[in-house]
């Protein structure tokens, strides 16, 4: 029997074991793709205490205090946090098999040099040792970054941001780390939300023109790539309901924005051209300025229609949409490499029945324009845990080059969520070392050290283009 | 190699043997959800030989019988009953893999004492010890209940059931275990169906009033579900093709059911409708009654035209759908929830791939009414078996709260159906124990004890409510 | 730890070893699906060098190289065949766990008799010792076939061809393997294509009438198909995006068909409703001729359009559809199993989630007209691996009769691909032992020998009615 979550977690051969040891747990961290804020970076920002850190924006947690029939008031309520932290701890006793009880154990012993277990009758001592821990400096937000090896993060900002906090961490010689900024224009998108008119004056505000126009919107928007540009950024993310494809002309386009800015009603099917439309432009532009597209979907939001009245978005109220139909994902992607416009893209369905349609379109894609230019992104949100990971490489490396995959993200608003790469990177390990020791890839500890290191790092430090060194 | 089918079947490693002998075998059954004929309890049934208690009503049989080219005169017609026995042990020579070929073995083990394997070449054997133990007294239906350890068991039952067995045998104090009836008023909403009128009828008559009206069959079912509720009824259940939400004024739906009434063609868009409306209603009740609402969908029945003619519904041609959209499921949960008027509720789908999107589902409507308060029902009929059990149980405790699981059901028309529940505890011990020794949970055996005995009983009598002790 | 793709390659157990090395290792290869061209059987074609052989026309391997960035003129293109040769060796240094990875390396061994692993740095040794042995008599089509075990192949011909190479073929005393021809009618059906009254020309020319009217086609196509009953055809073939079922009158088929020759636009509908009744009519010929029916969708096709145009179809940029219902599928089987006309039929989707509902489906058509009337295909395309096949056959085995499956088909263009039958008997038997070690199945070798070489050839032998002896 193997001890709970030592130095071997999730590596159950030797040839795994080798390969994390040797070559994955080395690697530093880019992290692509995050929600963190960066004024707590160029704050350097320290936390209070371990609720404050763990339950204070954590939707994840969230959700399984409810499953546990924690009141709201212990979760996102007026509770003390000592209280809201021993409801928590109650919530992981029932969590067997959850990736938040990894998660949470590989923070408690990566962060914080615990080695028992988080449990109802251990969150005292753990409270205790946490916020005590909390008060050190190494515990900072930039110091909580460069423990974690983390040469580079991408948050996530809106074409409107004036990206000051990105500004002030490049300008601050003391920290290394490169900060940077990703584009996600999704509220320039969303036209059939009601504060569509209100988002479009505050974008041509940043832009400092007027947007009357889907013609003028696109202009707003190039404006804005070219500063985020300028601000380092490489890659764009989308989240869309799914990747759709119902083209319409220019005329037809710009007739549907101007019914929208007007107060007119907007049908379903005009929405899904505009957006299609919108997508179109989206993607050509980021061919031309070399960015990678990121589209995100499979996801229906904001399901509990009371509890979105009193806590807004990002709360815990997501689900998978099976909606996500693989022939108009197809026929988008094509319809940007006609136009000799298709970017680097990577593709994430929140629906894990998509892997493999995923792995299928991908092909259909590249070219020599670079190496695994579209890409299946990692077992993402509600998939990220072993069982989704696994299927997810297994089905890439079935369909695909699993060598040239960019591997993980965390998609996380948390300083302490980098274990999550460390999860990965044994899973990819456990995944290899399984197949060698089955006779089913040879042991070249050569070729798995280029595989291992380049999904682990080196594959997103080629493929984005960051001035990054390769390990 | 391990044995076939001895104590430690399903069971790989020393966790996984300690969790299931110590904390799982011997806990009692709690079996919420079942078909079987209250009837043959009161009478306390006793069956003539193997072929009537296992080929006698079971379609799950029949299907493969058929796949093995078998005549339907040996299936479900009138070849003698050793013929259609021989039949069945020879197309068990084909079943390699198949869960019928477990049960039917853990049946000759625990009920029949029986360790050979069954084939064409044992079944003259098999069909002779059998029926010799069939005659004795601890072979009735009452018997076989006792000796599988049930505490309590729930039939299916039309609201214009009278539930006089469910009353004898409450009645009779010489059974102890509890009856009790389920509620499943299917065909009180399936408008479309040609004998509708006839059935309103029937129901007027159960309730003591004529259905003339929407609101009449509203008023109708509140008075069958009062008289459900003190027979001591704790939970409905609805067999939908999938979970729909078409919202309609009550104006729509009372003109929709007077068409219906009138002879007039019902649309598919206001079939919709009035299901919509009339499982929003449904769903109201139970929350007021503290029911629980089982919703089963993914299903298409009655595939096989000319079979149906002959031998009706539930003789094995059914099929899964694949159409279930999951916006339309969370919608439907949240208009019951906006009326603050959501039941505790299990979502089971026919179709495995639906698994990580209901357990998304379940997240946004938990709340602290209770414990779990929506779940994901266990793996059920098609995907009742090792690797749907696996993948459910695996996609559950990834997303939500696996200790909080209410565990099995065996959906079974037949008394010998019980050790499925011992399938479940040892596949469930199986799982966990495999996540101990991996090294992935910690070894604690007192949570591992309260997980084991929650899923395996306690759980589910928390959660209906019934009068049982926790074990 | 196992050495790379030894002898006991995919075997994990004693029994999984004795399984495949007693029984199924030694079993002649039926090939009944394959997209080999006749004419170079017939004129025993010898090839040059391995990248004819092995880029000459596999766009699997084509996908993987531009998933690595080579440029298309290393693929398709222009360049020598050494460099080609050599992208591709880079190219599998990534392909860890891609199945191309074990194939490429199953037909180096078996036929090249190269034990070490294909890449960058060892692509000069293999490509020399390729092109040695190529040269060998050995190595000439014929006889890479005769290496194989192969008794019987099916190739995949059009209605309109003339078999003129199967002919050659069977005449010639010199080679006793059965090479028959499958019926595929694709062009036939697909009326929305541009050379859709070409084709109906061509049609009409092989079957000596003119093919004016949609009972006209019928009548050509029957003429053509007592054509192949008598080349020894016992199986057809239809690529459908989904088995659709939109049923219509004769007299509206045969107004869509008139609309169509006389140049008019057939909606969507009545694309739908022509291609349903065309399957209907096709169908019920296969039922009175005894062929086998084969349905094959999930497939969306030629997806980059720019590609296509420069290399037409099958070149690599095909994607898996996820719209195909379930019900509409059993409503087809249904439909033609009303009118007493449903043949054997072997049902195959690309998207690996249909296997549940597949499995399901199968169940409601089974009869005692044959053992195992309706099949679910083997894991096909994009699922031919490890994966897909463990869940093909896993599903298979909990919905249905494993024990009667026809087992493995190539799908290929090649003649070194017989070790595609090797990969998949080794997996079967790995699976097979490992429920046996697991104590899940008796070790009744008797029985496990009638299995493993019943899916290996003898189903296949019985299922389609060949003249061949079973093994």
């Amino acid at each position: 029997m193997k001890p709970f979550m030592d130095k071997d977690f999730m590596l159950c051969t030797d040839t795994a074991r080798e390969l994390y040891h040797s070559f994955a747990e080395q690697m530093p961290i880019l992290d692509y793709h995050c929600h963190i804020n960066p004024r707590e970076i160029a704050e350097d920002r320290q936390f209070e205490n371990i609720t404050q850190v763990w339950l204070g924006g954590d939707h994840y947690k969230w959700r399984q205090m409810r499953a546990n029939g924690v009141d709201e008031y212990c979760i996102t309520g007026g509770a003390p946090d000592r209280e809201k932290f021993q409801k928590w701890a109650e919530t992981l006793d029932k969590a067997i098999g959850n990736p938040l009880f990894h998660w949470s154990h590989l923070e408690l012993q990566r962060y914080f040099g615990y080695t028992g277990i988080l449990g109802a009758d251990t969150a005292e001592e753990v409270w205790n040792l946490c916020n005590a821990k909390l008060k050190e400096p190494d515990m900072s937000a930039r110091n909580l970054i460069c423990r974690s090896n983390v040469t580079l993060l991408c948050t996530t900002d809106d074409p409107a941001d004036d990206l000051r906090w990105h500004k002030a961490i490049a300008e601050d010689k003391s920290f290394d780390v490169q900060v940077l900024p990703a584009w996600r224009p999704d509220k320039a998108m969303n036209l059939e939300k009601p504060d569509y008119p209100a988002y479009l004056a505050k974008l041509g505000e940043a832009a400092g023109m007027e947007v009357t126009s889907f013609a003028a919107l696109k202009d707003a928007l190039k404006k804005r790539m070219a500063f985020f540009d300028g601000m380092g950024c490489r890659v764009s993310d989308h989240a869309l309901e799914y990747v759709m494809y119902v083209p319409a002309s220019d005329s037809e386009l710009e007739a549907i924005f101007q019914k929208r800015l007007s107060g007119g009603q907007v049908s379903r099917e005009e929405e899904l051209k505009f957006k299609t439309g919108f997508m179109l432009f989206a993607g050509a532009e980021y061919s031309r300025l070399g960015w990678a597209m990121q589209l995100h979907y499979g996801c229906k939001r904001d399901n509990n229609t009371g509890m979105y009245r009193k806590l807004g978005p990002d709360t815990g109220y997501d689900c998978i949409s099976n909606y996500t139909p693989s022939g108009q994902t197809a026929d988008f992607l094509n319809a940007l490499n006609e136009g000799g416009a298709l970017p680097k893209t990577i593709v994430y369905s929140l629906n894990p029945n998509d892997d493999e349609a995923i792995g299928t379109i991908l092909g259909c894609f590249q070219d020599s324009s670079a190496i695994g230019k579209i890409q299946q992104g990692s077992a993402w949100w509600f998939n990220d845990n072993k069982a989704g990971m696994v299927k997810q490489m297994t089905s890439l490396a079935n369909l695909g080059l699993l060598g040239n995959f960019i591997g993980m993200l965390t998609d996380s608003r948390s300083f302490l969520s980098y274990p999550r790469h460390e999860y990965f990177r044994r899973i990819l390990c456990g995944l290899l070392g399984g197949w060698v020791e089955a006779g089913e890839y040879p042991r070249d500890m050569k070729k798995l050290e280029t595989i291992v290191k380049g999904i682990s790092y080196n594959n997103a430090v080629r493929y984005f283009g960051f001035a990054l060194e390769i390990k």
